[in-house]
């Protein structure tokens, strides 16, 4: 998406062909760097520290990570040597091990000097994959902004609330929940966003708040806590959030507070969508409450915040008493039942079995 | 309650029978400071930076501030102008009005020589009052928590959720949502709190935590968003939270994000109770998502946050991007469908005209 008037992606490949920018996204929201990714240790640390972060962009930049390998050593030992680096940054990222898989089996029948070109057509289309993944999403999702819109009159902007950041800085472009709102923008379809800033780690005041910002979109940042008064005071037209596992019941896995907000949805009578790839649906698992593990992280993400000062430096604060403990679920589960419906790439169902069956009838199986 | 054993009251008579003293909640959590006050002018200043809040605890130091106006001055024209100084530090506070009428009434009708030995008669009663007021409460709900660890099998702590701070720090002492809880722990009832830290202004993370702490209270700091997650996994046994406002209807309007907790105690079963002395009932309001107006408040509050460094200084960081516009609402209305019983210094009723009406014959009317 635009960054002040420029379009940008996450990451790309530059003019020379063969080297790699990313978009740092530690250094989001008070500073907007881009950096060369020159080797594969570079990709390795740019995951593993999160300069780039969310499953799709994790596993582009994974792919690349092995074009930069390549072009180091194209022997076996070393692709070996490379995918294991990057598999071990985030050990639970599916997605992650999936593009590395991908990437393997595109170059290992081939002939060392074959093997640099193969990588880099099979990472681009990775990467081109999901864009085309998510702008479909957006093109699906832009329908409901349109009817919300026709519900008002046309006569104000839509109030779309967010959660986190399903945005085009944890994808390649587009985003899976600010696809449709990219959408239904760049259509001329007015929109306000409110953005649940997501404590602890603030994805939303810091990247959602940033790239709707610098592409035009307007939009409010809230606390969490404020998601609930809104929707009781009309002020919310529809919720789009995205899922980090979709179960193929259509219960959500995203970020934690999001089940929250999609009470308060229900309880007000406002429509509450997921965007989401196929990739995050998980199959196996129709219980998402019971059976869906919730990561436990460092209590410092909540005990701890990082910030700039007056006087420009960025630092972290200690926000809590010395001795208080704190404890940090990374997720919650929104049930399908509060779910109005899944915003796919090949189009919008309800949240259930027989919802995702409709769009994916080689994949689902009924339950047992 | 106490403070690493030491019992303490939030606002204090000393030994000379004359000076003032209390907590400055401005230095918690990171530092533990009491402050003299000297003069009327020092206890306006210290409502209006908020080093003395929760409206108990602002009636009970307004109260003394018009003491400490009388010693300096026990004119009809110092009194006046005293009172109208201390009213204007925070002027929706409807509980420093009443204390301040209440304080002008006991001495109005006095010689000067009499004002100043009346005036702290009265200004201790008020405190008293409170003190009294809030252990009735702790008192009521210590049932509640009896009856939950029994229904344990007095098996393991009483898990108790609450949000903001209503604690000892609000009021004089005890507080009223804590009461209950530092009632079963007084009486070796094991408890542990689960402490939403409150976004944007963070009173749980800093002040809930902090008196909970200090009086040796098992807990654990969460962001506002983990409450949902929580009560889905069985891990909370019983909500109490406080209010500010609560309608004749038994609707309660309290920090905002209560209304979402309430949401997710109504969701899972768990009990969601809230902690209240009558003077925060407005028997003029039945319906408290159309007629309670909600403060909003100053976007620096959203935007930055305040906390310690690793070098020891207190500082605040900005956590939005530049241009990133915030909207701060301060309360939000939980409707008393969703609310399980009412703590008051009178006994535990139903959240409902019906239920306030038996504790509260002689205010309530029938509903139009």
């Amino acid at each position: 998406m635009n960054v002040d008037g420029t379009p940008y992606r996450t990451i790309w490949v530059e003019e020379d062909g063969s080297s790699i920018r990313i978009v740092d996204q530690t250094r989001l929201p008070h500073e907007f760097v881009t950096r060369a990714l020159k080797t594969v240790v570079e990709a390795a640390e740019a995951i593993k520290v999160m300069r780039v972060r969310g499953a799709p962009l994790i596993g582009a930049t994974a792919a690349y990570g092995v074009c930069l390998a390549l072009a180091e050593d194209p022997s076996d030992a070393f692709l070996d040597k490379a995918c294991k680096m990057l598999m071990a940054t985030r050990p639970t990222a599916v997605n992650l091990r999936w593009a590395v898989d991908e990437m393997k089996a595109a170059v290992q029948g081939l002939p060392s000097g074959e093997r640099l070109d193969a990588a880099y057509v099979k990472a681009s289309q990775i990467s081109e994959d999901d864009v085309a993944t998510c702008a479909s999403i957006g093109d699906h999702g832009l329908t409901l902004i349109r009817e919300a819109w026709d519900r008002t009159g046309q006569s104000r902007p839509v109030e779309i609330l967010t959660h986190c950041n399903a945005g085009w800085l944890a994808t390649v472009d587009w985003g899976t929940a600010t696809a449709p709102i990219y959408k239904a923008h760049d259509e001329g379809i007015p929109v306000h966003v409110w953005v649940g800033e997501t404590r602890p780690r603030n994805q939303g005041a810091s990247l959602t708040a940033w790239e709707l910002g610098h592409h035009g979109v307007p939009h409010t940042v809230i606390v969490d806590n404020a998601g609930g008064h809104l929707m009781q005071h009309g002020r919310v037209d529809l919720c789009i959030v995205g899922t980090d596992r979709t179960t193929a019941s259509g219960d959500v896995c995203n970020k934690i507070g999001t089940y929250l907000k999609a009470l308060a949805a229900y309880d007000n009578g406002v429509p509450f969508y997921v965007g989401l790839p196929h990739s995050t649906i998980d199959w196996t698992i129709f219980d998402g409450v019971r059976d869906v593990p919730i990561e436990e992280r460092d209590s410092a993400e909540v005990t701890e915040i990082s910030g700039r000062t007056l006087g420009g430096d960025v630092t972290a604060v200690q926000l809590t008493p010395d001795g208080s403990p704190a404890a940090n679920f990374a997720f919650d589960v929104t049930p399908a039942r509060l779910v109005t419906g899944l915003i796919t790439e090949r189009g919008v169902c309800e949240a259930s079995a027989q919802g995702l069956a409709s769009l994916y009838p080689e994949r689902a199986k009924p339950a047992a």
